[in-house]
């Protein structure tokens, strides 16, 4: 071990889904949307000057916050991006979650809100969810630094009511309250119209997942104009310009075409309400999601097996080695027809067990 | 004032260089290319899929991992990539500036260093430069949590001598030395060789400067397996997918095309020798720039005279107002023609102010 190792930051970082190279699996892991982004993207490619990549870009990413602003009919102050909404979220760790106190968030949540935690030194506490996967406000009113959720949450897909959150929202006016609504477009309703009432509502989201823009690399976070200024200052102590020059052009042009967005989102909604139906019948149960994912427990084969006989047909699903959750798989919607692939592949791995 | 603006992180941030978006300006305030990036940008604007854009890219951006190991000859474990060099800069602080005892850099450098010591809260020493701007390596070897440095530095452009670097690192095997090689490709001897024989010493590089790619974002650091690790794990416990589909592809080929990179800083280097003789011969002084840029001070105008005169001419140069270098303006070196026009008006702002 050589000296210098003595002060080096330790962390266990967080494990992000496989991404296989290999174009015939069926990849339904990482809750990447199954249609190609607004034909706006190929717009941008075939477009943008080559010749002016040379320049820095604008280190306000002036056009795409404005596409975001005008699409959520808010102002640009009120805008803060980043590279995906990790990047958005950990950018508001550093900002906000900056006492003493734990930053609480429910114990089966999205899995990077402790690698966060741990890598910026803050304390944390997670709070058990209630029957049915639900967040009970109540237990969000107690002393804290911070407080984060996923609404859907994942990976159980359970949508909380706006009066869930306006409660936890309302009963912590000394700190920052984030909701992550990265897939609140498949179904959800959104709390957004609360940042006009709470100035400690943070509201993230994402060109990941409704906006089939994973590769993209954007996120978002809209709030009152102060967090978004705290967001700010912090984001321009560490890093000028996050936003390249095709993410800046081609992410307005995707934002722009809501049509889009809204026709993808009813094909998934439509293949994930069939799939829960597919899924019942096959003896699948679940907590109802509202997200592009299902959250699925079988009652007699083990979610591991399922997990690897999917796997051996070429079929990529999420499953988690950790207490509380290894009986479970995180399934992502697909198109139709990957479902019925799924649905075929299940049925086989079913009856071959029993 | 709102409750929870007490936990708030409160920062100065730094102040990038000014972007216009008028195309007639002559921008030589940001040390950008004159010249447009490898013609390999332009054919991953052509080739690239859009529909692949609903994907996640690849988290370990190996494509662009292996162009940049292959092109400086060293294992794929040995090179970390990030959003610009700020960014792998920023994550190397985090990661390794992780100590109570003070980090060191000189005291007329890149702006951002002092910043990053305050947004993580780490302690700062500034070491004043010697005669010349020049850096002795005999400050550096006292107690501290890290050594951070430009070489060529900036805004003086001066280069020190492989010798003086090894002299620092070997001083101090208890703490990670950052030499950050922005402008390296202008004239400069790089260090790369050392970081086979010291483990603690981390060599940062971008793709903004001699590689004509700031639009792209793309930074990368060399140094030691070990020390890549330890910012890999940190990286991934912030944000696993920080470069873009588009900055993967785009970044690998342009890496690859070292000719263009090369052709273009002899060029550059070309104009800035003939800078450095006409700006003499108008009363110019500065010190001998092996970077981009020219750090100059005029013998009876103030820089901020010359500043503002240059911009109402649309000629836009760097002027900081700050101490001990309030009287220099640093000047990007542009291509010939554009350092004809910046003689010209400085010719017509001396002729007319004596």
């Amino acid at each position: 071990m050589s000296d210098w190792e003595n002060i080096v930051r330790l962390t266990t970082p967080y494990t992000p889904g496989e991404q296989p190279r290999d174009k015939d699996i069926i990849k339904l892991n990482t809750n990447e949307n199954p249609f190609p982004p607004s034909p706006a993207c190929a717009d941008v490619l075939r477009t943008i000057s080559a010749a002016d990549m040379r320049l820095y870009p604008d280190p306000h990413a002036t056009e795409l916050v404005r596409a975001i602003a005008e699409t959520y009919s808010v102002k640009e102050s009120q805008v803060f991006v980043g590279v995906g909404s990790d990047d958005v979220i950990a950018t508001a760790y550093l900002t906000f979650f900056n006492s003493e106190r734990p930053v609480l968030f429910p114990d089966i949540t999205y899995s990077f809100y402790d690698v966060w935690a741990d890598v910026y030194g803050v304390p944390f506490e997670k709070i058990p969810l209630k029957e049915g996967f639900h967040i009970d406000p109540e237990d969000y009113v107690r002393p804290n630094g911070g407080i984060i959720f996923p609404n859907p949450n994942a990976p159980t897909g359970v949508l909380e009511p706006v009066e869930t959150i306006e409660r936890i929202v309302s009963a912590n006016p000394g700190s920052v309250v984030i909701v992550d609504e990265a897939y609140i477009d498949f179904g959800g309703i959104s709390c957004l119209p609360l940042i006009g009432k709470y100035d400690n509502l943070l509201i993230v989201q994402t060109f990941s997942k409704s906006r089939s823009g994973a590769g993209l690399r954007i996120g978002y976070a809209l709030g009152n104009e102060k967090l978004i200024r705290y967001l700010n200052e912090v984001r321009f102590s560490i890093n000028s310009y996050t936003m390249s020059r095709f993410t800046i052009e081609c992410g307005a042009a995707v934002m722009r075409d809501t049509d889009h967005m809204k026709n993808t989102c009813s094909k998934i909604i439509r293949a994930r309400e069939h799939a829960k139906n597919a899924l019942s019948r096959l003896g699948f149960e679940f907590p109802d999601s509202k997200a592009n994912f299902l959250f699925v427990t079988h009652k007699s084969i083990p979610a591991k097996t399922i997990f690897e006989e999917l796997k051996k047909r070429k079929i990529l699903v999420r499953w988690w080695d950790k207490p509380q959750i290894n009986n479970y798989l995180r399934i992502t919607v697909g198109t139709s027809s990957q479902m019925q692939k799924l649905t075929d592949a299940l049925t086989e791995i079913i009856s071959g067990s029993i």
